[in-house]
């Protein structure tokens, strides 16, 4: 029995998510999948760094899991890479200490939003886009981006029916460039909320596009009230780009 | 009776192509069966600038036509992106001369070749960037680039089958970029022979990874001989990126 990190990319578009759930294609379901096939039939648990929902990407998911087998990393990589459909890859697969935990070892996250401000949403980017037609106001989108760094109890940008102990996040990079393609947003944080990413874009082009101001969306996020904030943007424009442990470098990519 | 000029955005991947054929979802076929039913059932003929193969992709393809009815061309774009599937865009309609044709009238096209590099292809850029794994040499990449400049007769790069009456063609740009992220490639010239972009980009890969020498190439160019040529790209890398006329400013987008 050995423990595995594997990191994956993924286009999203079309799995139900991250997370196994019955009668959907999903991530975990077509990784443990071709895990079984390699762990004789055995059922391999595979826990991810971040549930991503339905139509969201990875580039840097990062998963990890007990395989009961012998085998090198790059013979894992290349087996599951050989089972896998092309809309999933594994970039990178290393040995893992025991005590590693995908999401509980991880530190922190970097997330990146893509919006389409074009007139009409371009067809190459509508499987990996958000699409908000018009220009949106570059001072407010920056004011809203820094309001979004530091500490905070995040409850106003969750998801309903969230279970978590606390809502309570620290954003330590939260950067926002508009071109004339439209709005690329990154952020990191030490963990985030269901929807939390999707629900700062929401902000982001609610303040840009003159619907709410900034000083509006401060006192909504202070509210800790879901109902007093912005809907989030579409799944499709976000993507998992890294995950980050505690004494290692970067992960790939 | 009124010519239109339409520009169209479109993802190929699920397209057998530009021209209408048999059996087959094709981008003229589903543009001619959204304007049988704007004219009340009759045909009406579409020409294209560009026969785009399987697979290749448009930013700026740009199509002319009759419709035997009044519209104003807000209404029809307004129409027809209504029946289109959201893989295809009519970017801009306007009213254009008796005498304009999409092919014919066309003074120089603009293509955009985008190969992914990457050890593993990414699975966000399967559907528009070519694979191909390892870096290339810049030096050997910028010297085939620039032998394709100016005008040559192009059979090397032709595909079989071409009824054309000549393969003279001039080539008045042609940039190739390497980044960390792999290839992108754009070539502007007063017409293309069929295959000829991704020939051309069959060309650079094969000298960029060492499989052949730019002066080979050379040799290969002017033999006039298609076997002599290294293999052409993959469709899915390819978009045709705009189409421009004379007399008029820069079409959309």
């Amino acid at each position: 029995m050995a423990r595995f990190r594997v990191t994956l990319a993924y286009d999203g578009t079309d799995f139900l998510g991250w997370q196994i759930q019955a009668g959907g294609r999903t991530v975990q379901g077509v990784l443990e999948e071709a895990l079984a096939r390699l762990a004789g039939g055995t059922r391999v648990i595979v826990a991810g760094a971040g549930r991503t929902d339905s139509g969201v990407h990875a580039l840097g998911q990062v998963a990890g899991f007990d395989l009961p087998r012998e085998m090198t990393p790059a013979e894992l990589q290349r087996a599951l890479n050989g089972m896998l459909d092309d809309d999933v890859r594994v970039l990178d697969v290393r040995s893992a200490p025991p005590g590693f935990h995908a999401r509980k070892s991880a530190v922190s996250k970097l997330y990146r939003y893509e919006l389409d401000c074009s007139g009409l949403p371009l067809p190459q980017r509508r499987r990996h886009a958000g699409w908000h037609p018009g220009s949106l106001d570059e001072g407010a989108v920056a004011e809203v981006a820094a309001l979004y760094l530091g500490t905070h109890d995040f409850t106003s940008l969750a998801s309903a029916g969230s279970s978590v102990t606390t809502f309570v996040r620290t954003v330590t990079r939260s950067e926002a460039r508009l071109d004339e393609r439209g709005l690329v947003y990154e952020v990191e944080a030490t963990g985030f909320l269901r929807k939390m990413v999707r629900s700062m874009v929401g902000g982001l082009v609610a303040a840009g596009s003159g619907a709410t101001t900034p000083a509006r969306l401060e006192t909504a996020l202070r509210a800790r009230d879901r109902e007093a904030w912005p809907a989030p943007a579409a799944a499709r424009g976000l993507t998992l780009v890294r995950v980050d442990y505690a004494g290692d470098g970067p992960v790939l990519p």
